[in-house]
């Protein structure tokens, strides 16, 4: 085995190739973000006196032209750029001269890079929001659908009580809407501009922090600039564990379809062409896109551990590990919205099984109802549980297999209505739109 | 060795032994939340019908009675009672006969014990606040106390640019104020009413859960039955989560002190009672306090991982090992305000060292501010950067060491009235008073 | 809510209880292996001059003593006694006068502590490989026991190919047997003399700690005086590590045992008294031990990760919260062991299911087989498979329900006398047997 | 946004895309495994008749010419081939017509990716080997090399008790020669034949296993073969486990490393082209390889637990989701040898401080020594204890800066050529020799 440096001539590349890693790759996802920052930083120089108006206004209307450029896929950092940030600034020196190596005044390569990180993390939490909200929206429609369809329900995995596909998709869909409350932690948390904390202690220079967090569509600053710093790592954190939380309920239903598809339950069925199958097994129905979407659920379940492990016991500061959270991050984002794209698509396609409880292995299922049916016209409830009991062991139990559940959240009454309208309240939290305005005049 | 089972002379033991685990003892800290439970629950039972009023009234007087016992310390599980529901029920039948039984009409064991984890945990996220918010204070003050002592402050574990003490506390408090923004997310996903979701399926009683909502000041319901069921692991996965963050803001302060400690940094000190040494090495003054928290507060980084690990991949419906995640979140619970309680004590006691700067290896955190100076007062930058690196080069630098920054967050403006009124703002939006007066309204 | 300290009237109160701990509690697991430290530790220090031979008489007597009490549950640390280590010293000087204080020479409580685990640990590992054992016989009888009944063989949770209950228990079998390969890399690493190393940087006394190594049945010496402090966490990680290994079969096997169960596979039945039932819904038999078998598993599965989330980052050297570990492993095997014993008990009451495949749903399992005699018969392969698929097309496919595997370990062909004799051969490469003996001659 | 399949014309493109994922780029990696595979195979098959010797005579050689095409980079899986095992039967095909077509009889595509990857495993595990005793005979060297140089030792991270770069050095040679026992156990594990098991059922032809055991050089087989298909993912588990024991070792070495080139250490330096400055802060050489190396190893050692979230509670048979195991494990292997090489290729070029101890604050290092040399000599113990500590409490505590520690891997007495010893038979248990020449033979 040959080491690696033997082939090397320069021992630098060796260090170089170690240490910048996949920077160069990632770094192009936060191309347009790192204009953003630009945009609002050389703004705010100017309005401190750090860069004249006539400087201003080529920087501005060229970094425009470089976003649209990345927008519209016209952008690549060239084969000898260290990285993305450079790679503009280049762009920029090239096409306007002197001007362009201003921009560069009053921040550090550290709260740029925090900056870009927290423009591209909101982008792709807004994302998350967006395909998360879809699913929702789909859930609740079979839940609908099929509100009248029973279901044996489960406690042990032993067959229990009826329940219904309406509960089924009605469950995940508020837990869905549930999850989005880690995410708008991870929101909250990514909202805030570090711009202005240069290398994680602050600048001599008169910055304006409170200009660009608004230019930026911020809803607030991280005031102290040794927390600014601090954010990294701890932004990922919180971000992969609001990941972790759709992940987990996705999963969970992947789980709940593979056994319903498996045939010992044939709950559901899906068009041939989703599963993949055998000539000679023709039963064979394998669920490999539920199965990869549970696989990919739990990897990013672990995911805010995979960060953890990374930053644990780090003293304060910048130490230049960090950059490696981008390998963990950016495929997340990626990975979770494939899965609830994909999850969608899927569902859209299901078919139910409206016979299920003609099988007589459920017939148990009604035991307690009928229990509690006899005790509701007044046989006291011990004489009716005997009198159910009696005829469940003397084989005269013939259950109604009808389900007459009426309150909040049940079988007759799925409430889907509340599920929606606190969703919308959630959704409507984010407030994306006021983000989303920012951006555009910042670019306009 | 001798087997398990060869000595036990029922085989029922062994397996209750082995399932029933550490239940009766962790049981025990929801004694109180479990007749809160009760007291809600029989109201409603009252107002369907199913439970008269002179029935009500005495049941009632006698759970409000058991709750003012167990308030008092006068509660323990008897040696042959399984849990703490049937504990309660006993009590109480024994007390005022067969009126005692009714009380479990219309919820299942899953569903009380499912209200009763939920608030429990609502009283244990309330602590966890108020913990949080004292540590956070008493941050701010230091951070104001010392806000003219410099630190030398560092990146890649290198000498960089001058701090502060004051930076330095007053990020540890905002980091503890958007950690909360996760104790406010696993504090919303906590205050929902999961009672009368029975086993996970409803129930066939017209039950009247918005009313058991408002007595238990839930701010809203789990609506489906089916997902009020998977609210059991994820809620704790959530928890888990908030704690976490807490703990690894603690975590990576107790690295900073530890290091801080070390006779190589030796910027801060403590009494000699709160830290250990020994007569032949007067040097030393071990840290075990922030060591022992460090070790804490990566146990509980990991925490989230266990809840996980625990959950992943089970099917939906209720299965007997969620009863383990009482073994994994109690004592958590303990363990964060143990380390948030004690870093608030010896942060009181901490004393900063005020000269560090004086040290020649700090001269050059200097250098850029000083770039900075000249460019400001009219060199080019260029021209700035060159005459400082060819002083230092020449050893002709003199650093004024006085630090001049003005910007929001920085050195000379920590802005810390404005991190304590974001704080403020996050306490009021958990609005705990709301749910403390239901409380009390339902235990009067 | 009233702070931690103001209650207390000195301060180091508190210090010592937060950094205590359950330290005084565990610590008592260790008091025999303590012992056995000192009786080595002793002998070595006479024989380099640093105890006379009337000392070491008495002293080797009375640890002796000391042992036997332990051993027969007359010990205890008394009420005022910091740990295990002083309640030894103290009662040894209490009966030999100043002979007992001698014992302390020319070790560190590092040193002492680091032992004393390791002989702790390596007791724990036998143990485990002995319930590891016992429960391997059993499967490997049943596997034998039931080699004939067949079973479905499921790919993607789908009826697949034909299986047998003597694959599906030596299979779990098999794999306890190489799980063995974890736990032997995890005693060699524990099986090495720390005794020696001081506070981690060694001695200016000529100790001998080839000795103490072959005193105490050690394989071997931590050379290294800084490796072996080091070894303290990594020792708990890679005992986890073998932990989580068994533990990942028997949650597997845990999970298969619950779906078995289920009214949907019914596979595999237990008598009434090992599972939970309910009298209106006879048909549930609740699989409590499997599940909590399960959960338990997966909470071991996640016990290496807690502890390299406590020990990742910290320099070399010692450092206080190594003490946190013991909170870790110390139940960890004892949980390790009840989950073996009690699968073992299960599995010794386990029924299966004869006619299985009598259900129509399985009848394609058998597709493959035909095809494949077909294909030995002389029939080329694709006609063969065409023949098949036309046959099952058509409904007119009758399978034969029978096996006819021969190659090496398939249903007709276990080879479960290989998988015994992989078995011995690992148990004996652990020689126990050294270790035991020399144990015996220290305290005879 | 625009939904996933939208776009799409055939749905089957979308479940296609979600299910393979990175197979295709991944799988390359195993393309000569999967050779070797088939070179065994078929040599079976046609020794129990399934292939005839002309038959046999082709498809040897022209799986050896791609084989060799394979080794020298001819290789490239086609653009519209699924994955690597068809694009090799493909090409067989190609050339020599129907008798490529045979290589599969008798096998599944399960067990032909199970045996691909024990063979890859294998490979990537001998190289981890060798990498690692690569390092370790580097840290060897220097440990000799500086032996006599002094170092600071600490506890609590407070200045303790003098040690030596001797020490130091060699304590992470010989944790790397005990994190091979892990190694080992993966390697045992990985070296056992799991072909013939096709989906994890076995077969009908009358296979001979021990026939491809031996060509394919494994130790021994996966006898049961429902236990060889739970290899897979508890193969990887384990080899995480493997990898990530040399990540905490490498991982606490990069620690120490940080914390050493920070000026408030200064025990080691680099030339100045293997860390990064600024020619402003002349002062400053960021550790960037060693940060970077730190993070990958925290990295590397969350991996078994990704590992173990996504193979939880699955029950036994094939999943899908398997096969992303392959995402976590291939780059695995990459990330560990690189920090190895280049944790190899720093410390050629370390440069160590030799009169570190000349500074004052590690003067009370002596202070134990000292008792000790008093003790030996004559002093009762607790007088030499008072007689240090009163002349340290008077100032008149003068320390010969001198270690004569003599006793086994004491810093006079390293033992590191027993250190090596043990590392050369643990190298000779792997016997990489006889697999290689199996390897060999079958290519030849």
């Amino acid at each position: 085995m040959s080491k690696l440096w033997q082939k090397a001539t320069d021992v630098n590349q060796l260090v170089d190739a170690f240490t910048v890693g996949k920077d160069r790759e990632l770094d192009s996802q936060m191309a347009a973000f790192d204009v953003l920052g630009s945009l609002a930083h050389t703004r705010m120089l100017q309005s401190i006196g750090l860069l004249n108006s006539d400087d201003l206004e080529v920087v501005q209307k060229e970094l425009k032209a470089i976003y649209k450029e990345i927008e519209s896929g016209d952008f690549a950092i060239e084969a000898d750029v260290e990285d993305v940030h450079s790679q503009v600034e280049m762009l920029l020196t090239r096409r306007i001269g002197e001007a362009g190596k201003k921009i560069h005044s009053g921040r550090s390569r550290n709260d740029q890079v925090l900056v870009d990180l927290k423009l591209f993390f909101r982008s792709e939490l807004q994302q998350l929001v967006e395909s998360t909200d879809a699913l929702f929206r789909t859930m609740i429609n079979l839940s609908e659908k099929h509100k009248d369809v029973l279901l044996p329900g489960y406690t042990h995995l032993q067959v229990a009580m009826p329940s219904s596909f309406g509960l089924w998709f009605g469950a995940y869909a508020e837990s869905l809407a549930d999850d989005l409350e880690l995410v708008r932690a991870a929101w909250n948390i990514t909202n805030k501009n570090p711009l202005g904390s240069a290398a994680g202690y602050g600048s001599s220079f008169p910055l304006n922090r409170t200009m660009t967090t608004e230019l930026l569509g911020f809803d607030d600053l991280n005031y102290n600039v040794v927390y600014a710093q601090m954010g990294r790592g701890k932004t990922e954190r919180i971000i992969a564990q609001a990941i972790s939380a759709i992940a987990a309920t996705l999963g969970r239903m992947a789980m709940d379809q593979v056994l319903y598809l498996s045939q010992n339950f044939a709950f559901v069925s899906y068009p041939e062409n989703l599963t993949t199958g055998s000539s000679i097994m023709p039963h064979k129905k394998n669920p490999d896109v539920w199965e990869i979407m549970r696989g990919r659920c739990n990897r990013l379940q672990a995911l805010p551990n995979d960060v953890a492990m990374m930053t644990t016991n780090l003293p304060s500061g910048y130490h230049r590990e960090m950059q490696l959270l981008k390998e963990l991050l950016f495929p997340a984002f990626s990975e979770i919205k494939s899965c609830l794209q994909m999850a969608d698509f899927m569902l859209q396609n299901i078919a139910v099984k409206t016979d299920i409880l003609s099988d007589a292995k459920y017939d148990y299922l009604f035991s307690v109802d009928e229990v509690n049916r006899l005790a509701l016209n007044g046989t006291p409830f011990r004489d009716a549980y005997k009198q159910v009991g009696l005829a469940i062991e003397e084989g005269q139990f013939n259950p109604v297999k009808k389900v007459d559940h009426t309150h909040e959240g049940s079988v007759g009454n799925l409430m889907n209505d509340c599920i929606v309208a606190n969703m919308d309240k959630m959704l409507d939290s984010f407030n994306f739109r006021r983000v989303n305005e920012a951006i555009e005049k910042l670019v306009k």
